[in-house]
């Protein structure tokens, strides 16, 4: 069977978050026990591309991830992909001229331009990029908060990766979810100097998925209620004016304490959960020195559910940050990417020690040079081929 | 010059918290922020000996700890040295019949059983002793509780050392600090079948000092005084409950959050203070995995300001929780000091990866089997010869 394919691509970009999410008072809705806020990172360096194809002829709904197809069972999938239909369904009722792709089956195909064996969280780029694909195929006149309560059903954190800049999740208050959905606190223009260096960090082995991790620490930790009702709240209203005020030194120390306080909420989780290791502290040590030689923050680092540590840094300290990175780690994987570091000169500052560059080659596997970036953007390139099967 | 030389020994106990002191809220008199529980180690295996002794020919007050001399004139050691002074003044003003030890310097020699490089807490069982054995010299009449309140002021958790079996620390409420001190909880005979395996783990660089690493706690962490004003109050009761009635279980998962929780509110200081490696947190992960296999709490785990582990367990489970360490790290010193031990064959449980043990062998030197045991002890042996210097 042939017949017209209807098709939208999209590409999303990653966030890391400098306020982390880390528990759900509603594991189905994705409802988060506190408010986010993230930096978008640059497409060029990662980011997930997706087709979303519809076709009358297709005779079920089928999704490719990164060359493998994976089920469109699963629940997060369709809580997503049942509510754009939807959507698309009241635009169909009201104009009957409009083909009824809400009725067609969908083909989804979705690459990400990084290694997923790198550990870098890929479900939001992943999640936003589906829904704002879907959203194009359909044509849905919602706006990007829209899509980003649709795109927190599938993985919470996706949602802020539908702006660019610099991004909110509001947790609201609602039991049915319709005040969750991410903000843009500032766009990538207003503060464009900010530039992540990502140190990809093997890990010994496999670590409790962030799922299972943060529903162990609201149900157990003594700590936790205190971080998301007092301290969160507070830091909140902070560092969204840190990023309005383009004030780096607050921005820099609450990420810090910050990625600090939800590795410590995991510690005093029973049993506890452990994402750092040995490595990701010694990177921790480097940079606090590094601060602490400079009399400001230079640099500042964030841990996700997962070794690998990101370095947040302005434009104008690069020569200081990748010089003492060049010094630690000159021949990971990744320098290459960019062609401007190969003038940077290794540079180690009075009284950082270098013996802990030796554990660092070691536990450090490559780089990845970034900085932030825009949220989704519609692509020509297209991940169907003229069966509607991925090329 | 020569005459007659007053000398008194005594023996005292390592004490490990499994309710953990960590923060002063008065720097100077070592007056905590939150009450402490501790199980008093036997001194078989782990103790101070001291002798203090006095002269009127004695030049100067001196100090040798572990075969070097040391400075009398820290704080810390005046402060107790002065009091103990003061109190046997008393007892020479009202009875001029007695030598007027308090007007003569005082030698004091002191000696541990174990190496200081293992990194265990020791200057517990040191001031413990230093208090004991001048109390004993100068034959104060004053209670375990009240030489405890004079030891606090020499290190904090020394107080809890001047018990044996099951101590509260008491943080006490006034501002002099006169009713910071320690009360016995349960003795040694009331729960005897406590055991501790102690497993020194090898750290890669100097740790922050549990003295400035507090304080950075108490300083920065947002979540510090959360733990001192609710949680800790509420595990003090439950935890002296569980000792009274010798609830294994409930003592054990106590003891184990404790831990987790006083390593979390390091980590929520700025900078970020670590005393946990990847050996240690794979004693977690083992201790975690065994008791989870056999439904209940096997051993507990509890870490102090190092990577070493204390596990407690209870002697009917011995086979298990040695069993386990004999096939996991059958070759670090100390299996041969305890001679029973030669007969306990290596075991592991269904369920448990034996994968981890060659990570644990490169970590940890050297197990110490020891167990609770009882408080200070009077003892004829004696570090001095006839001039009154270190034998």
């Amino acid at each position: 069977m042939t017949g017209k394919i209807y098709s939208a691509s999209t590409t999303a970009p990653v966030n890391i978050a400098t306020l982390k999410y880390w528990g759900k008072r509603d594991t189905k809705l994705n409802l988060p026990t506190n408010s986010s806020i993230s930096v978008t990172l640059s497409q060029d360096d990662l980011r997930t591309l997706t087709t979303a194809c519809a076709a009358e002829f297709f005779e079920s709904d089928k999704l490719w991830l990164n060359g493998k197809e994976e089920s469109v069972h699963g629940p997060r999938f369709l809580a997503c992909f049942n509510e754009l239909r939807a959507l698309r369904k009241i635009r169909e009722d009201a104009n009957p001229e409009l083909p009824a792709l809400s009725k067609y089956h969908m083909h989804i195909v979705s690459e990400n331009n990084f290694p997923t064996a790198a550990g870098l969280a890929s479900s939001a780029a992943g999640f936003a990029a589906f829904v704002q694909a879907v959203a194009n195929l359909y044509e849905l006149p919602q706006s990007p908060e829209e899509l980003s309560r649709i795109a927190r059903q599938g993985s919470g954190s996706a949602c802020r990766s539908l702006f660019g800049g610099y991004v909110a999740w509001e947790m609201g208050q609602e039991a049915d979810g319709s005040d969750s959905r991410a903000v843009q606190i500032a766009t990538q223009e207003a503060w464009p100097d900010m530039k992540a260096a990502i140190l990809v960090i093997s890990a010994s082995k496999k670590e409790t998925s962030s799922t299972v991790g943060m529903q162990t620490t609201v149900n157990t930790s003594t700590l936790f209620k205190y971080r998301t009702d007092v301290v969160v709240p507070q830091r909140f209203k902070e560092m969204s004016e840190a990023i309005v005020n383009k004030d780096f030194e607050t921005f820099g120390k609450l990420t810090m304490i910050d990625s600090n306080q939800f590795h410590a909420v995991c510690l005093d989780s029973s049993p506890p959960v452990f994402y750092m290791n040995d490595t990701s502290r010694l990177v921790i040590g480097l940079i606090e020195k590094v601060n602490k030689i400079y009399g400001r923050v230079v640099a500042a680092y964030t841990f996700d559910a997962g070794p690998n540590s990101v370095l947040y840094y302005l434009e104008k300290d690069e020569l200081i940050v990748l010089g003492l990175l060049k010094a630690a780690i000159p021949d990971v994987d990744g320098w290459d990417k960019k062609s401007y570091t190969s003038s940077i000169a290794p540079a180690v500052p009075d009284g950082v020690d270098p013996c802990s560059f030796e554990v660092l080659k070691e536990g450090v596997s490559r780089i990845i040079l970034t900085g932030v970036g825009p949220g989704p953007r519609k692509t020509d390139e297209v991940l169907i081929d003229g069966n509607g099967l991925p090329k």
